[in-house]
Parts: structure tokens; sequence; C-alpha cells
């Protein structure tokens, strides 16, 4: 299990490969949120997410003669392009599993990241098939994007970070809020905070229709989404929270906060006019949070975790002319 | 005259006040420039761009007495924000002549910030008159924007930022693009350069048609261009280099690159994708330069200053769609 020893020796594995990112703020951002909002912008970490954290903590984890015969994810966003990157950096290969039927864009930049993508059909073949034949056949080694222990533990590095970078600027007692799909980055900055910054709390942050993390803990247990897709935040869409993370969630998190999609597109155009930085929709709950739900937080900071920020123009467009 | 102590003692009073911009970098931007392309993302700075950096170092040299009774700029742009901001963090007052027909936004946000704005009629008044007039009145002192000892001094704390962040990604010799108007930054980080990391030379980019500092390079004397205004790039067009700015770019300054608007939009778009981060045309001239003039750059690495990042969402939206 992920615990802060493994965070600390991923924090040594990928010192020097992973982007220190900044924790940003705007005094015109404090004044919307009543409070100080200090942003910790993930979408300027290479490949323009958090993920490439978990991916390159798993794959740096492996033996070398394991890591030689490459690694295998399933995704058709931020962590195709984290796994695909971190396998290229240490010159392995890796194979991506992505929906024939995903953006042509996502499907190129992936490869151009130095994997070979394999596309299925969503509707006739199920991508577990052939990625196992595939991990079977060649020796891959399934890099999970969040139910997997190294991969928890490269996301909670983000929390070593924050927990320096806001005690930098005086900041020990604030709520961490944390854009949460299955809940690998809001777990690993849990485990991260509560070791090293135990006044900073994580709090997961979801989309309205998709907060099954606040649901559940609120439930004590894990429940499921009702729909599969249907929210522009896809990025943090999941079906449930995860089995490992879950258990750390409920030991360590506070409540869950939820958002409407279209307070994610009004906080993409605030990330955007005051602090300079894209996030796409998923990437902007958190920071939606600390704007729009004040009477859920209490103190005088808030940290926001900006996840990731790979948007396609027209949708980015699309948030701005609301601002 | 600025020369490397003034800038490192700038850059211990600006320790902890300015922020540590990120020299960012993407795959992708290499293939297009054929060459290493980092980004010193500068529009993450305090208030969109640089020229916090400059304001802080101006405001906080001053004697306490001279300080408290506060300081006053001209400008409509990026130059009034750092100034406003440095005086409001100093507790200071900052007064700021501007157009009475500037774009509302940049008014209000000025203002938000914590400065009394003077609005002035182009067509019928003098803005030297009026601030000379009000400064006097009380006592405050004028910050300008580039051709001041402390403002360069402030920029150049920029140059010392790029020295020692190339160096931990291994690049020690290279041209490093800045987008240039008077020619403070570029003069600021020429001096830093020159003292912390000789390998590193600073070249200016500018928009076509104002290309003053180039052609004034070329031909070993200030020269001025044609038209006032005409360039979407406006943050950095200038009449002529600066008086004290110049003779140091003459001494340090390889020849200056020249883009048309097209490519500093162009550059946004890339930014946007690859980096994540918001520039203004004017803040994407240097990595204009850097991806699509590779004939005039040498060496297997080049540096862009992104310089800064304050456009409103109508010109952003029509950068992306470029892309």
């Amino acid at each position: 299990m992920t615990d802060i020893a493994m965070i600390e020796a991923a924090a040594a594995r990928l010192a020097g490969r992973v982007r220190r990112t900044p924790l940003l703020s705007s005094p015109f951002l404090d004044r919307i949120a009543g409070r100080r909002v200090l942003v910790k912008a993930e979408c300027l970490q290479h490949t323009g997410s958090f993920k490439f954290r978990g991916a390159w903590s798993a794959v740096s984890a492996l033996t070398p003669e394991v890591r030689a015969r490459g690694v295998l994810a399933y995704s058709s966003g931020n962590h195709a392009q984290g796994v695909a990157w971190a396998a290229a950096l240490h010159g392995v290969p890796a194979v991506i599993i992505m929906p024939a039927d995903a953006p042509a864009v996502k499907i190129d930049n992936t490869r151009a990241l130095g994997a070979e993508v394999v596309l299925y059909d969503r509707a006739t073949e199920s991508r577990e098939a052939i990625g196992t034949a595939i991990a079977a056949d060649r020796g891959l080694t399934l890099i999970r994007p969040y139910d997997q222990p190294q991969v928890i533990a490269g996301q909670g590095t983000t929390g070593l970070e924050i927990a320096e970078q806001a005690a930098d600027q005086c900041v020990t007692r604030a709520d961490v809020l944390v854009c949460c799909g299955g809940g690998g980055l809001t777990a690993g900055i849990a485990l991260a905070l509560a070791a090293r910054a135990p006044g900073l709390r994580a709090r997961p942050a979801e989309p309205a229709g998709f907060d099954d993390t606040a649901r559940s803990l609120a439930a004590g247990q894990r429940l499921r989404n009702a729909a599969a897709a249907g929210s522009i935040c896809d990025a943090i869409v999941t079906p449930e929270p995860g089995e490992i993370t879950f258990p750390i969630l409920q030991q360590l998190a506070g409540p869950g906060l939820v958002v409407t999609d279209d307070e994610a597109m009004e906080a993409m155009a605030l990330a955007f006019a005051r602090l300079r930085i894209v996030l796409e929709p998923g990437g902007a709950v958190a920071l939606a949070a600390a704007l729009f739900r004040p009477d859920q937080i209490a103190g005088d900071a808030v940290v926001a975790v900006a996840s990731g920020g790979n948007v396609d123009a027209a949708l980015f467009a699309r948030a701005l002319a609301r601002a």
C-alpha cells in the first residue's frame, strides 16, 4: 500500500524529471472567493497534467528487465500521454489501447510521444481482452490510471510540493481541493499532507452528476454514478471511486465538493484572465469549488489543484466567450 | 548605470516577492524549431508580465521617506499594473496616468490593484504636463517603463534565473530571444547573462514594422519606427530604443529577429496547445522567432522569453481559431 515512505521514494525518482509546478495566486481571485486562493498549476506539468507524475513513478519503479519489455495503458486522455512520455524518456516501448473514435488529435499526440497506439471498436471489442492478449504476448506491464500503489505515490508528490509551497506563503491550515476522478491524485495528496502538513486537508472536487466520490464518502461505501458519460469534465469522469484509493480518502479526506459544468467553464475563463494558464474543464473543477462554494470551505485560505490543461481550442474559446 | 551588482541587489530585494517563473518545454515545439526550445514563462509573473520585477526593484530601492510619498507612472498596459501592484504591496500610493480611451478593463484592473488612475485626453492634453504637475504637487517619484537603472536591474533578475534554469537543463550555449520594446528586459537579461552565463547571448525579437531595435543595432545608431502604432503586439511597440538601454544592447546583444503579427498569433496558439500558458501577441514574439526563424539561430537549443500574458478573450480566441 502507498504510504509516505513510498511517496518520498517516488519524489526522489521524479527529481529533475517532473516540473515543480508553481503555486499561483491573484488578488482578483481572492476577492471572488473571499479568502486567499492558491492554485497548484499542474497543467504546466510535462504532457499537460499531473498524470506524468504517476506514470513516471510506476515506470521508474519497475526492475530494469521488466521495464525493458515495455508498458501498456488503456486511456484516451491524460493518462495515455503521461505513460507514453514516461516510457519514451526511459527508452522503453509503450502500447496505448485507445477507442477508434477518440479524437484524431489525441491519437496523433499519443503517437507523437513515441507510443504504439492500438485502436479498438468500443461497440464490438473489449479493450481489456485486447490489452491482456498483447500484454501477455509481449510481456508488457499494465500501468493503471489510479488503482496502483506506485501511481498513487507519484501523484502524492504533488502533495509534498503543496506542503512546502503553501508554508512558504505562510499557509499551514487550509482545505486543499483536488479535481477527483478515480481518486489517485486526491489519495496521493491526502497521504502526503497527512504526513507532512497535517493542517492541510485534501478534499475531492467533482462535476455535478459525476460526484461518486462525494456521495461515497457521505454514505461510507463506494457508490456508482448513474451515467457513464455526459460531462464536459471528461478527464475526471469515472464509474466509481477506486478500490485502493477509496479507503485512503475515507480515512484522510474531507467532504467532497460539487460544481456544475458551467462553473467549471467560468473557472477556466478566470484562470485564463487572472493566472494566464490553460485549464481543461476537468482540471478547473477544484478552482471552481474554491471560487463558487465559499460557504462550504472554512479558513482564510484555500488551495486548489489545477490538474490538467489538455483542452481543444474550440471548447476553450467557448469558455472564454463567457468571460 | 545598471551592472551585475545592481541586478544581484535587486534579486535580493525581489526574493520571495516575485515568482521564479518556470522554464517550460515541449517535444512538439522542439520538433517545429528543429532544436530544443526552452520558454521562460514570465506571463506567470505577478500582474501577468515581467514588468512587476522592474517595478518592485524601483519602488523597493527608494528611501522609505521618498517611497512613502508615492510613485507615478504613464502607461496603459503592463507597466501600469506592475507599478500599481508593487506600490500596493509596499503600502504606498500609486498614480497612473492613462489615456481616457484606454480599454475600460485595463482602467478597472489598474484601479483594482490599488492605484489612483488619472485619465487624460490624448488629443488635447499632454500626459507629461499632467504627470509632472501631480508629481511635483504630491512629491511622487516617476517610475519609467525602461530607461531607469533600477528598472533595468529588476528585469535583469529574469536573466539570473534563466542562467540557472538553463544550466539545470544542461544548456550553457544558446541564444536567448527576448520580446523587445524599449529594451529594458533585453538589456537587463543581456547584463545578467554576460556576467553569469557568458555562453548565453541575449537577442531582441520584434514585430515587423516596429523593429527599431534590430535596425538600430545593424546601423549602429538609434533609429525610429515609421509608425507609432499598428501592430497587435502593442505591448512592445515603442518609438525607438531607449537612451540608456541601447548602449547596453550595442555592447552585449546579438542581432535582432523580426516576426510578423501572424507568426506571433501562431506562437500564441502553440503556447496554448503545447505549454498550456496564455501569451499576449507582444509576449509571443520571441517564441515565434524561436520557432519560425531557425535559419537565423545557431546551436542545438534556444531560449525564448514569453514576456507577458495580458490579452483579452476575443483576441486570444482569434489566435486559437488559427490552430
